[in-house]
């Protein structure tokens, strides 16, 4: 690890200095300039790489975990996303971990609470509902749901609905990096009734420019807890015509607490994004680690260097400060992308960064 | 003004004293408890009254104005609002004025800026606009639009539309009591033309939980300048099934700043809310100067003590700390109103209380 | 009022238009054009004069109160400054309100609540103090104390010390003006000892750059209830090494609530400032309403062409938009003006504006 | 990992399973219930353990490293405190790391950036001196100083000081985990003389309850980039004088940035506590990681049941959600802690919790 640059370390092994090293070792203690240049690093070097998730592969062994294991057993039938530089920590990406979880009509999960934050964008299916905090919500396809760091939550689906599948993500590695995570389950299993009326959060806080006059909301995360795709799909439409559109992103929007106009919650953010037909952006690269679902249309993503092709409900991830860009396959259909990341700690703590690729106008060679 | 309490001013005038105060006067000075208990109230007591002022009577007064005078020589034509108790600074209640304006086919107002913040409410006709910063905004009944404190803005009606009638409210009466008002015609009269899309910043910033990603907004009033009717009241409907509602205001939403989820803008507030079919809340007072517009339906408020019955279109106000409640006349249609006030200044800067009314079942004895 | 400019009101009278007016006064409306021009002034106006009270002129004045009144009977013994443009709210410039209060030893004033926002600054004598919520607060010559919007307080000098002045400044003219103003007296007449160490307040609150770890404060004033002379004269020594200064104050410093870095209360700032020996500032004015108290040497200020020579513990007023300049008259001592202001309200409501005096290198001319 | 709990995984391996767990590999996949229970824990368990550093064991290898390396090769001359449960990634705990750095007289290090925030606080020597973005600080032994996340900054001793050794603190370890770490080589190697006054910072914005009026700071970070000692330890005097303190950590006062009156960086706080004469405080364990030096005096920690003696420069960390308390030997004189943490984070993300120990009278066995 020398580097022959002022202000880097640069020290040659002698056996003076190896006996000097095995002296601190004894003391828990070890000489900066052996590891200075490994630790300081001239920019981010992400250990994830970047991954395509086909559903048509995840699909059947999803399915199939439901033959496998009973949810008493098991907990929940989830297939986890299993970056192959983040084995260690069970994570897709970064520090997010996410995996495709199944439920059968008439199967309700044990409720519980942890520090993770979590959410679910939903796949396919009918009938699937999630409560939090005692607040139910009906859940469709592509709708958008929280269950925040210490909220009491529990899944389901409904006995009249059709088996579902959709995508959990957390930040169990992160929380459990920073050695802060707790699990409880909820001391009579299931949340008892609250009598509230189904999707109140998202009925009281999802509306455009208005807030419930008497509602007080002071917790770290979104009171509204779904976010449906109808009108998410609507407001893209709008901004589209108000926009020329981010020329790495397309038309990007952020989902947001809409008590504050910020993240959703205090450690994951979640936005949407359209891909008008035909639209190639430019290639760019920022820190944070970034997970996508295709919600909707086909085209490819170029990450570092090397193409990925997707499809509908497909899923991949982009590593920290990893150049990437995004094609729309389609000239008359929009496509869109879901995206959850840890934005939320990387600009909360200062640490956001962003550069644009300058060679070949903007976009990347792709390796053969 | 004396009171024989304890801790409270109870001085006799005596030739000594007379004479003492006389030399104070030279000094540019006084006896404190000579005025103590004056401006030490126990508790608020408004210079304004409760009035109504019915649209069927101003109306006629109001188009009328067209004939009478041009807009070159009037600036703007405009009937305001003066409330008996505060002709001395031509305000409608409190601090706030409010006018209704008329505008044919084809006018343009020129473009001015101030330091008071304006906004308005449409009653009727179609074709107008408002023009804020370069950003314009088409505008139809019971649409609710903002000029904020600073920015270019200026009015007018399509050649191709028909007469239009809007309510104003302006904290001008504010802005010059703090002796902080600024007027500048704009350069040109005319702002350019800004080349962005009508309605711009309402699709921008007027979707539910959603935000431009690249979106940046710092300054002290909403992005969203236009809050159309259509899904304002959607989104009262959305709420009335999620809420009980407000014992003293049924439905009652702001209209908040997307980027903050606070009020619209830094002096003034603005709410919609509905009285379901049937519905008659009951009483309560708090600080802060109110102003409505009857926006649907029918209905009455009783104000300390008096009864106010009132129209679409119709037009009242509640002083701060009155007495007040309000009732829908019907079972079968719901009524809004809109309301602006100065819950910024109040709430801002600490002074905001509250009580409702104990005695009566919380309603209170009208006045023969 | 009428004005030959585009956008402005300029309608001559006709005896058509008196008879509009005079229906319109039925319906408690007018025509806007006729107080247009009066409402929206090109730039502020102040009502309020610039006056200098000296204290040499007061100071008998006050103590003869003593002689005069009980303070049973008058509450507090208070000469209040009165300024000729505000005679009508009793206020000493804008919406603030100053009084010179005199209290003999052994004397205890009763407690009290008000919705005003309160400060004293102390002018002379020995064992004054101040109990603010259960906290006790010795007070020596030119320390600054708050009293805040709602909190119970009283004032009393040991029977061990001095006959002691102090200046109060309040905006009990403000929370007239919005209608928000309560009071009430404490229902022991006397709060209760609370066992409280001696100034716990600034003892906690008041250090540089360190706060107390378990200590929580939310409350929209400062926590650090007293300022005392010594160290805030040895901050604006420090803080003269660090920097030229301003062109127009000198060396200039807020007193802060220690929690926010903002202004000690929500309605009221306080400052303190050093002319340097031989310093003559520039000019220039702003919006906001200033009441200067000399704590030390003495000096000049021009304010609006007038010059006022003052002393130490002489009061003077800068009104709202008034060209304002400071000179020190010695070239050995400093001189230091303690200041309270309406700046909270101006900046916190977007009002703020400032303007540099480009003439003349910066000086106004004197008027003879 | 198996546990037999409703809600938690419990899934036997059987032939069928392993070889559906290997097909899952082949698509970067797995199965979450065979590593749910190891990812959501119950609770916190740290990979760190509790160290204790002497400095009596560790002078002399810092002293030594100036006669092994060159500061040229060496980069800069520091032994780093390498806890044995996170020698991967070079920390002193959790994600903190931290070491002894050593300069002889007339030693200038070259200036550089990084996106990791750094802390120093001076152990011994005279003539130190740090520069930061252009503002030079001189410091004695105690003083605390901070080079935030993106600053230029160098340090040096004067050619007429000592040889001088410090503590560095800083988040390296963390900044990587998240992949945003920068470096960046002054272009010039040294800053140019800014011609600012020395010290000026800490002279601007080191004052009780005062700020300087014209002084704007909107970073990340406190702009009084150092704390002195002399004022700390009074403040911590007066501050013991209004308190009774906390039964967990005596007298505790943290670093704050006077503009927010928060954390002195976004990533890293600062705190100094004094334990009373014959103070010993009870057991409490919460989640972040924490570096401390003995500041002043002798005393003990108990540590997760260990016993930890110490004296004055002695270096020790607490683990996440370790158990610890503190006492101070002597029964005259008073200890003083200076501890560094990932507090901002963690309280700053939603994942402080707190426990009293409630056995023994709050006080830990420790292991013989």
């Amino acid at each position: 690890m020398r580097e022959d640059v002022i202000g880097r370390a640069n020290v040659e092994d002698t056996p003076e200095l190896e006996a000097y090293y095995k002296e601190l070792e004894q003391f828990e203690a070890g000489a900066l300039w052996t590891v200075a240049n490994k630790i300081e690093p001239w920019q981010p070097k992400s250990q994830s790489v970047p991954v395509l998730w086909r559903y048509k592969d995840l699909r059947e062994h999803v399915l199939r975990s439901v033959d496998l294991v009973t949810p008493e057993k098991a907990g929940r039938r989830v297939i986890y996303l299993n970056n192959p530089g983040r084995r260690d920590v069970s994570a897709a990406v970064g520090w997010l971990y996410s995996g495709l979880q199944v439920m059968n009509p008439g199967e309700v999960a044990s409720a519980h609470a942890h520090s993770a934050s979590a959410l679910r964008f939903i796949m396919e299916g009918s009938g699937a509902y999630t409560i939090v905090d005692g607040h139910k919500m009906t859940l469709g396809a592509r709708d958008f749901v929280l269950t925040p760091n210490g909220t009491w939550h529990e899944h389901g689906v409904e006995a009249s609905g059709s088996p579902c599948i959709w995508q959990d993500g957390l930040d169990i590695p992160f929380v459990n990096a920073i050695e802060a995570n707790f699990y409880a389950v909820h001391p009579k299993i299931q949340q008892d009734d609250s009598g509230l009326p189904i999707d109140d959060m998202t009925k009281t806080w999802g509306n455009p420019g208005l807030r419930p006059a008497t509602g007080k909301w002071s917790k770290g995360y979104s009171p509204m807890f779904k976010y449906e795709w109808e009108p998410t799909y609507e407001s893209l439409n709008k901004y589209a015509k108000a926009t020329d559109g981010s020329p790495f992103d397309g038309i990007l929007m952020n989902y947001v607490n809409p008590v504050t106009g910020g993240h959703v919650m205090q450690t994951i953010g979640a936005s949407m994004q359209m891909l008008r037909p035909g639209e190639k952006t430019k290639s760019h690269r920022h820190t944070g680690s970034f997970i996508y679902q295709v919600a909707k249309g086909s085209g490819y993503s170029i990450i570092d260097g090397k193409r990925f092709n997707w499809q509908e409900r497909d899923i991949f991830c982009v590593p920290s400060w990893a150049w990437h860009e995004h094609g729309n396959d389609s000239n008359t259909e929009d496509a869109c992308l879901f995206t959850f990341n840890d934005l939320p700690v990387i600009e909360g703590l200062g640490f956001y960064r962003e550069e644009a690729y300058g060679d070949n106008a903007g976009h990347q060679a792709v390796a053969a």
